[in-house]
């Protein structure tokens, strides 16, 4: 990556309950968007079971290849929760009580802290904390690793928390025309579009609802002005078929 | 692998429009259920872009090392559409028409078909093709990866023609206590318990719904009669501490 390259960022979703089908995962989705709105292109996201082995192997794959690394899961107090320890064998480190962590987690708790709640203060030597608004235990930082709870509403929370943080570039702008055409009958007209506005990514997505069929037409790109003008060429391509189109405009 | 080890599993799940956040994924729970009740766990989840280079990647990586891997979408007739291409170079096979899918495709649109239809009927040399009862054009499997629609009822649809010839071990099966405990409060009679049944994958989630705060405890393995009697540990440590518990079934 040379300096002026744009950010980059990678996910790993930590948790059996993903990879069993047991659990729907909710937070891809709104990291994804996040990051968009950031200009902070997600590029890769792995689903990873609770075993250290995986979680290093992902974790030290990906710091390598993105600007940022995010992980949720496994950082509460129980037997499965391996994430501050797998990540402190990523990087080498010994798993310590963080002074900190410890502190705000005996303010939160008061009376209530246990040895088994002051686990959630065991993090990579060096670890930088990540504040959580939501519930007790922080998160942490350990270089360009940000280690994040599962749970949508406390992982949501610490997002914000570091998201001033993160360098970004020009926020990734989208807007989609949608469309009474079958894929294959404006494929090749995409293409053309495609070719002819190289820096904005044009996808093309087919769905079927109440009988109907059609097809989104998504471009995503950096320049409003550019992608105002792939959806003139979109909407001018689907009139110009007797199709309708709509517009709608987004961040995503 | 040995001859013995039980089968695996891995997904690539190929497209920029969940790595946008504009799309919620509805896939990887539906291929990680089926997988589970055929005794196929799936080990990792992949989710790329529409990249070939990122395709070859992942693909060459999880075919040396699941049973089986499974990708989802990218293989409309668009542009965007580069998974064909991808596979064929990622087993160095050269990209051709399929005979038997161009047929197919021929019969399925009668006097609609198109050149972009036929498209849809490339695929790496030696490809077997795997069914689609919901629409025209099949996916295909090359060894060990199976390359299926990503819009979940076509991809559904797929998976039930192939699911024949994966070769499973024994059914995965769960039991699920909801109890209302906070999971510091339990973490160490967990972890008692996970070491008292080896065989067994328990996992603890956290919970809050209708102001109040619980866990659900999730117990996964192949013998049913162990998972009864990790379930009989469970409500019993549980009611032990004077909290409710409510007993879950499923194959998930």
């Amino acid at each position: 990556m040379t300096a002026d390259a744009p950010p980059t960022a990678a996910l790993i979703v930590i948790g059996n309950e993903i990879l069993s089908g047991r659990t729907q995962d909710a937070n891809v989705t709104f990291i994804a968007g996040r990051l968009s709105a950031m200009g902070i292109p997600l590029r890769e996201v792995r689903v990873v079971p609770d075993e250290a082995a995986a979680i290093v192997e992902a974790v030290n794959t990906l710091r390598a290849r993105a600007t940022y690394v995010f992980t949720t899961g496994g950082i509460g107090p129980t037997h499965d929760d391996i994430t501050a320890a797998s990540i402190a064998a990523a990087f080498g480190r010994p798993l310590v009580r963080h002074p900190e962590a410890e502190a705000l987690m005996r303010e939160a708790y008061g009376s209530d802290i246990t040895e088994v709640r002051l686990r959630m203060a065991s993090m990579p030597e060096g670890a930088a904390l990540i504040d959580n608004p939501a519930s007790g235990a922080p998160g942490f930082r350990v270089e360009n690793v940000f280690v994040l709870a599962g749970v949508p509403s406390i992982m949501r929370a610490m997002f914000e928390s570091l998201a001033p943080d993160l360098t970004g570039g020009p926020p990734i702008l989208s807007r989609a025309v949608t469309a009474t055409v079958r894929e294959s009958e404006v494929a090749e007209a995409l293409a053309a579009i495609q070719a002819r506005w190289p820096a904005v990514d044009l996808g093309s997505y087919p769905w079927a609802r109440g009988g109907q069929i059609g097809t989104t037409l998504v471009a995503r790109g950096t320049d409003a002005a550019v992608l105002e003008a792939v959806v003139t060429d979109l909407v001018a391509m689907i009139d110009g078929r007797g199709a309708d189109a709509t517009i709608q405009e987004g961040g995503g």
